[in-house]
């Protein structure tokens, strides 16, 4: 993905979120706030603090930071949690980063409360690996409690040989081409959910406290990640690569370990000079 | 993949490579050289320096390293190079970082000399990422010359929708199954290249000076990545995926650019520690 000033993606979120409380103890960007992020080089995850020192200390410092590999650490279980979000229509957007749907309609239930949905995004390959094992995409539904807190529902995705992906993404999927430059959108119509919410009560949930896996990588979100995988035509797969091209942050360190860019960092203060030996660099 | 001794593949490579020159220009691991590295946490490419002080210094501090984001500034050509590798009969391991096949007969021909085949293995996702994008798979042929030095020779690989994929690796890939655990290895018979090398006769390569994708990171390895991918059955993505789990490393910053974790360690020397707040960690 280029590199895609966050201003637009905002204004958006702004337009959208009537339903949000926006108040001093929101977890997202402000609209004061506008910083731009990508996935190479200076602009990627390991130079975001570099970007933006002032807001986005959590993504080189913080300790419980996302993505994770899901390993027998993680809590999982079956209930407990379910979404409810009624058949709509909605604008599917290219904001740089990622291609979002942007859908205020819907509910999370947890234990400790409900949750409203703001929008649902894709990530290539996926962000979450599970027992050290990635997978090509995965969603995330990002849903807000009114006093800010942050809720995430999380799918990764299996190509299927049989050709026929889940209908709900492949519905969605077949409109990527449509949005292939940042800044474009384009009209969904009839995203039904209902196969969405039994996947994930019938089945297994991963659930951590982790962040936001983009900047400002906010900490205390609340992840909940289904066990088991949707499925994804290979067609829909290349179609929605070819836009996204390559938006996942790497793997981070277990939850509460010392954060790896300040283990690297560590490391290089410790370091001998000696060490920094002349190596030849032409092509021969 | 999980973390492996490198001392079962160097004990191969040993095994195998009496066709190399092993003197002390060599860019691969010596066998008095046994470190261990994988993909997540602490094992993973953020801290493979910290592994290995003494030998894995370019790691963190190199600034030729590989993979990268292939984008224009790369120089592309067809032709000028070429392989010649007999059919053959090889052996195909898990080396627990890579799944590889030992096949030591063969050649690369490039404007500056020849090379001699020392093995081919593969990583999930791509390494490399062609004008930003991201491939699922990736293979390395690695060629050596009598002086020690390494080529590389990568192809990218492209899921088909038509199930029928590069017969070469649809052959390689049924066999994986076999070697789902670190250390094992299956006989592989058959193994025909002469389309691989058509392949890369016909299509423009991408060349480059980077270093191996690996600890040490050696640097000075010439670098040629196919610009078309191969093919690859769904079936077979699967297969070869739940085995190698994931093992690319992150992409490096540009060629000549300072190391993207010596970037990120000056900025922690920076920061202020207010920065620094306290953040709940708990599931709500």
């Amino acid at each position: 993905m280029r590199v895609f000033t966050l201003v637009f993606s905002l204004l958006i979120t702004v337009a959208t979120s009537q339903t949000h409380d926006d108040g001093a103890e929101t977890i997202n960007n402000s609209p004061g706030h506008s910083s731009s992020f990508g996935y190479t080089g200076l602009e990627g995850p390991l130079n975001w603090y570099g970007l933006d020192r002032k807001h986005n200390g959590l993504c080189a410092k913080g300790r419980y930071q996302s993505p994770i590999n899901i390993n027998s650490e993680i809590h999982s279980g079956r209930g407990g949690i379910s979404i409810q979000i009624p058949s709509a229509s909605a604008d599917f957007e290219n904001l740089g980063t990622t291609v979002e749907v942007a859908l205020s309609n819907g509910l999370l239930f947890t234990p400790t409360g409900r949750y409203n949905l703001a929008q649902f995004h894709f990530h290539t390959p996926s962000e979450h690996r599970i027992h050290e094992e990635e997978y090509p995409l995965e969603v995330h539904f990002v849903f807000k409690n009114p006093a800010g807190r942050v809720a995430v529902v999380g799918f990764v995705f299996e190509i299927t040989e049989n050709r026929r992906g889940n209908a709900l993404f492949e519905n969605i999927f077949s409109q990527v081409h449509k949005i292939a430059s940042p800044g474009t959108s384009v009209r969904l119509n009839r995203l039904m959910f209902g196969d969405l919410a039994a996947h994930l009560e019938s089945n297994p949930v991963y659930q951590y406290s982790g962040s936001l896996t983009t900047p400002p990588c906010t900490e205390g979100v609340s992840w909940f990640v289904s066990s088991k995988p949707l499925a994804l035509s290979t067609k829909m797969f290349n179609a929605i690569k070819h836009v996204l091209k390559f938006n996942a942050r790497y793997t981070q360190n277990a939850l509460g370990e010392k954060n790896l860019l300040e283990v690297a960092a560590s490391e290089l203060d410790l370091a001998s000079p000696e060490l920094h030996e002349p190596v030849k660099h032409e092509l021969r």
